[in-house]
């Protein structure tokens, strides 16, 4: 076995504890917390469902950052999105992750991952942009889904979820109208706070 | 709101259920059994990760395959591979899942998502076998690291294991003979019966 292959392995080792990171969200059958692992997965496939939203984009590569932008969770944890105080440490604790995690590949994978990782965290490539739109809708999703379970065991306000990701899903306009319409429809319905 | 757009919403809040999907492996901290969600998510990132081993081929299909390849498992569950009984009727469940839930989509995407996932089940293209290479590798993976813990309880022989992921892994020869020396080592640890 090379050396090549076996730092290949052990990542691959370490990545599975991304399976045993809690976001705040909840399944749509409300059974437990999603974990950042399977939000991963069902990210990728809503952007493979979805992109005819996103106009002309490179879906490989959106796919591909996908399945690697929740990796330095592992390290750092999953950020509330609602969390001012976790969102000012965030960076520089994922960065330290970046180091850790991405470092324990072979050195053109370690640039590779990161570089996706980091177009990713930057949103400014077409790419990252519908990416982040359906990162996004995903929490929304299953925020709505789940009688706004999440929104209100963290007190947010319908502000602070337009806020934050109205803005963000600009990239794929269909997206976010839906997103304004939703959530427009949970206010109304009681499942977030005006 | 599109007809179509509300299709695809559907279809992603239906795809969430994979998440409750319980295999027989167990997470490396073994806290509790992985789900097939997740499980798709760490085999798309080991299709990125070990493409290398994989010759030439078409890496942006083989992701698109191991993100659709389990959904079908939302209605038919996961057929363990060593249960000859689940294994003879798979087909026929399978199958009517895939008429279901890829049936939910709008026809040009029930089309697409289902050439996937038959594709995946042919096992006839240079994608699909290296894919199954690779979806073969993660349970033995997590399996060696979990001191055997699934084929324990579930009384699985060395030989049915090799019999099992050594033909199904020549799409990848470096990733063969690493399973297959880690099948040597597990029965020499006595964590894989001989």
């Amino acid at each position: 076995m090379s050396s090549r292959l076996r730092a290949q392995i052990q990542f691959l080792l370490e990545a599975d504890r991304l399976k045993a990171v809690a976001r705040r969200t909840y399944l749509t059958d409300q059974s437990r917390r999603e974990n950042a692992a399977e939000h991963s997965w069902h990210f990728a496939l809503a952007v493979l469902l979805l992109r005819e939203y996103g106009g002309d984009f490179d879906l490989f590569r959106a796919l591909q950052m996908a399945i690697v932008h929740d990796l330095v969770e592992i390290d750092a944890g999953d950020t509330f999105v609602y969390d001012a105080d976790g969102q000012n440490s965030k960076a520089e604790r994922e960065n330290a992750a970046a180091n850790r995690l991405f470092g324990m590949l072979p050195d053109d994978q370690n640039r590779e991952f990161r570089a996706l990782w980091e177009e990713f965290e930057a949103g400014e490539s077409r790419e990252a942009q519908f990416a982040l739109a359906i990162d996004r809708l995903c929490p929304v999703l299953l925020n709505y889904a789940t009688g706004g379970r999440a929104w209100k065991e963290h007190g947010v306000s319908a502000a602070r979820v337009r806020n934050y990701n109205l803005p963000a899903t600009a990239a794929a306009p269909e997206i976010q109208s839906f997103i304004a319409a939703l959530l427009d429809f949970a206010v109304e319905k009681g499942v977030l706070e005006a």
